[in-house]
């Protein structure tokens, strides 16, 4: 299944921590379904470290590769939070002062000290465009194809919605799973067969040993005459192979 | 905090369904955090998709920047796993059957169907060293600096101990957690002028906005005396700024 570009994404996950192993990410699987939603593939995704020239070569990479890139997690007020000033970098725009993202902090902070690093929070690129932050008061934005997002899974999710009519829709993608206690070992070479009838759908193969053992076989394809005709012949297999 | 090139890994998790968000890869912490007590340090993670030409230029670009890439995926009998043909093009090895690994197979489907699908996971590089599989069949393999494993995290948690006395051990990064009531824009300031003294330490600052409101400062260094002086600062500006 190939996309075009303009429907294609990648998400770059911004920070130290998931690279420790000490987060799990679950940004990558909450964005990746809100696109496919939209019919926006993610081809790539990659987590990197708070290092300045690792975030703009990666973005600047990407960026020109896909259709749109999503980075997650260093826009905060401490120290490690260098993505926007990155990004700035990137399009070679000033980092400075977002206006309305400014007064807004202003206003939530003014009994309390407006430090510098609270301040920081309203840095971005010159001609940034906000994504409204309704949990807390730090805004996202975006330049171009590049969005910027929080990393705290709650509050990204919070976000992405605002960016509904931001991005473009492709087709739609029709994902079908069939759950079958068989090995995959026993209908690979089937599956194999009915793949190659189907060029237009995408079949993933992916076997559990939990306390069954089975396999997860999933089609995914923007065409919905095929994906159904290639559904009928893979549960075929599944009832006759025994 | 940088490490020297024989003691960074990359991670490549192969597999479309990571990128289609229905699966959250759970093999990066657990691999990371196996390798960090080795005291080597993963810089980069890549989920791909299941196409020959990404596998193949990703490992080729990583293999070359870091001293370790782990591989994660596709090694199955289905039509959908690729990683190993694309491993041997990344190392310019003829793709055959591993006579050790066929020889497993083969007893171990000795009253069923030995079929293509089966035999395909014996398949590897023609200079493919194996990595031991105790709870299926199917072993990964390695070749150089690049380690091919399963994309099965109870699978492949139980073969990274195999390659303890592979992987070489660097110094011992320690890492030190300390939570906070604290939200992190009240700290951020005092945060940045330790981070600045401590130059081997590396500090992350991780908000959490769940049933309270607070943050998680992790500490890593592999210097044992910078990391706990370190500590203490930032034990002290939590008590000082209220």
């Amino acid at each position: 299944m190939e996309f075009k570009k303009e429907f294609t994404a990648a998400i770059v996950i911004v920070g130290n921590e998931i690279l420790s192993g000490r987060t799990v990410d679950k940004n990558t699987s909450f964005i990746a379904s809100w696109l496919n939603k939209k019919g926006v593939n993610v081809e790539e995704v990659r987590a990197i470290p708070d290092k300045e020239n690792v975030i703009i070569g990666t973005v600047n990479e990407l960026r020109k590769k896909f259709g749109y890139v999503f980075t997650t997690g260093g826009i905060g007020p401490t120290h490690d939070d260098i993505t926007s000033e990155a990004i700035s970098k990137v399009f070679n725009q000033k980092y400075q002062y977002h206006l309305e993202a400014y007064k807004a902090l202003e206003e939530y902070y003014k009994n309390s000290d407006f430090n510098e690093g609270r301040k920081k929070m309203a840095k971005m690129p010159e001609h940034a465009k906000l994504i409204p932050n309704p949990k807390t008061f730090a805004a996202g934005f975006y330049v171009e194809n590049v969005f910027v997002l929080p990393g705290v899974p709650s509050i990204l999710q919070a976000m992405l919605p605002y960016l509904d009519n931001i991005i473009k829709n492709g087709k739609k993608i029709i994902s079908l799973s069939i759950d079958t206690s068989k090995r995959e070992s026993e209908i690979a070479d089937q599956l194999s067969l009915i793949q190659k009838k189907y060029l237009l759908v995408d079949i993933g193969s992916y076997p559990y040993f939990k306390d069954n053992v089975g396999t997860i076989l999933v089609l995914r394809s923007t065409n919905k005459k095929e994906i159904y005709k290639c559904e009928a012949e893979v549960i075929e297999i599944l009832k006759i192979n025994n």
